[in-house]
């Protein structure tokens, strides 16, 4: 029996800072619309899809940032999104900024079954950016500031999904999809399908290099590809897109398979879905034959990669003058 | 001052059963002498440059391949390598098979510097393919019933190549480029060029998958860029390419800056030099801002990389009915 999923990257265009979570998520609905007239199963929202991307904006105060953190979910302004969901039959992943109850921020995912139960959630591991007001940036990107580091880890939940049945489901946010470890602790879970939604600028802000606005794209997407194919793992990576608060986020949402090809690219800065069907199976391939981890990896050669943080300097070559 | 390093990527066309190590050594003096031409500093040959790909023939008594391997470097039969490289003031990458003074058998690399002395040598931790004879295959691929893994880890060694003065150097073998573990350990000596020999068919032979003859190339690539990306490093990939004893190999060796960039790619089936100038500062736009590692990895999060060797199977959801 195959196993097929047809899934979505819903694109978000950009959300104006004046804009409140009505818009957002009143646009959010309508792509659930949109999926459920295309046969979508499981629909991926962006990073922090509710609001625009505050962490380009600098308090002082860090609990002056706090009305573009969730308290609850759902909440009154997103309970139309599990309305919806409920209503179609269709599963959806959701970026959101998390305040829990003790007061910790996290920049946070959830993927949430069609009967509005919470199947898995997920913290940004792999915070960008920095803690203090920079003033070198011309635009500031302050998630080391606002979040702390995820503390669930890589999670990977096996869950009844659409007509697949049981898939093996994880997430990344953002920046994670550029850290092959992350990628790697989902597929020693055996991921078939990572969600992973993203907000980069088209510009590199930090100033003091020389990377390319024509690069920003390549980056994402073999990070992305490369990802999929050393995994055995579909993924779903989407963005928010456009002209935000005179910043440019590139889009370019996409769909992966576990050959690392792209089967559907967003080619718009706006509201955009895109939609593949997915033939599960596919992920057997790598994973039992080239990246057969069990009968492959050579885990002896890979201490460095938990036993140290940073780069050291190697040693330097004395040569013997024989 | 500007760190710049000129090197070449020295792809070797087929090399059949029948040829002796005086026809591939001559035709690798002559890529030199063409390296010397066009200022080259860094000569990077392939794979088993110095016999055709042997893994693929089954022999029951393994020593009955032992002509296969080298028992000295130099020897007779490769002392032209290291004079071409005294003459020429060149440094050179090799890879062999190597047969240890007690008998063991390794795939095995050296960096030479033009005095002759081997600065570095790596031995191939990733083996492909298998051990045994196996019926279903149309070819065989023996590298783990003929080499033991490499038990060198994956050293970096900082090195003075060229006019650029020490350069941090590190080297993969073939499959080893599609674990980006390898690469990321290498990335943790702060490594800026990776020379890398592969002997690739452009068929997958295991015959159990469905994996396409044209993505063969993008998924060499694909490893090859993603690597050097998230480890902000040069990489020389050397192939040996063309139809050997009947097995078409794909080629497309290249050159590969730290932004992921395909700086020169070999286009055709044969033996071909490619060559580009290596801007060595370019490594530190990654490593001083978004890979930053000490700044931005959670070693925390990647336990299970050293933690467990095969894919484990995820949890299974119960919604609770809420």
């Amino acid at each position: 029996m195959t196993r097929r999923l047809t899934v979505a990257a819903a694109q978000l265009g950009p959300i104006q800072k004046a804009e409140g979570r009505d818009v957002s998520v009143g646009r959010m609905v309508r792509l659930m619309e949109a999926a459920h007239r295309r046969g979508v199963e499981v629909v991926v929202f962006p990073e922090l899809a509710l609001t625009t991307f505050f962490p380009r904006w600098y308090e002082a105060d860090r609990a002056a940032a706090d009305h573009w953190f969730e308290s609850a979910l759902p909440s009154n302004e997103t309970a139309p999104l599990f309305e919806a969901a409920r209503k179609y039959g269709i599963a959806f992943h959701l970026g959101y900024a998390e305040r829990t109850p003790e007061g910790r921020r996290f920049n946070t995912a959830v993927f949430v079954h069609p009967s509005g139960e919470i199947v898995l959630k997920y913290r940004k591991v792999h915070l960008p950016g920095h803690a203090e007001y920079d003033p070198v940036r011309k635009v500031q990107h302050l998630e080391k500031r606002l979040f702390e580091v995820g503390d669930l880890g890589f999670p990977v939940m096996r869950a009844p999904v659409g007509g697949a049945g049981p898939v093996n489901l994880g997430m990344l946010i953002c920046n994670d999809r550029r850290w092959p470890e992350a990628w790697r602790v989902l597929g020693l879970q055996s991921v078939e399908v990572v969600m992973l939604g993203y907000n980069t600028p088209s510009l590199n802000q930090d100033n003091r290099g020389f990377e390319a606005h024509h690069l920003r794209v390549l980056h994402s997407h073999l990070s992305i590809q490369a990802g999929c194919y050393q995994n055995a793992t579909f993924a779903v990576a989407t963005a928010k897109a456009g002209v935000e608060d005179g910043h440019e986020l590139f889009g370019h949402s996409i769909i992966v398979n576990p050959q690392g090809e792209i089967m559907a690219q967003a080619t718009s800065w706006g509201d955009e879905l895109i939609t593949a069907d997915l033939d599960l199976d596919m992920c057997r391939l790598g994973r039992e034959t080239i990246f057969n981890f069990a009968v492959h990896r050579r885990v002896e050669a890979y201490g460095r990669i938990t036993a140290q943080t940073g780069a050291e300097v190697p040693a330097e070559w004395q040569p013997t003058g024989d």
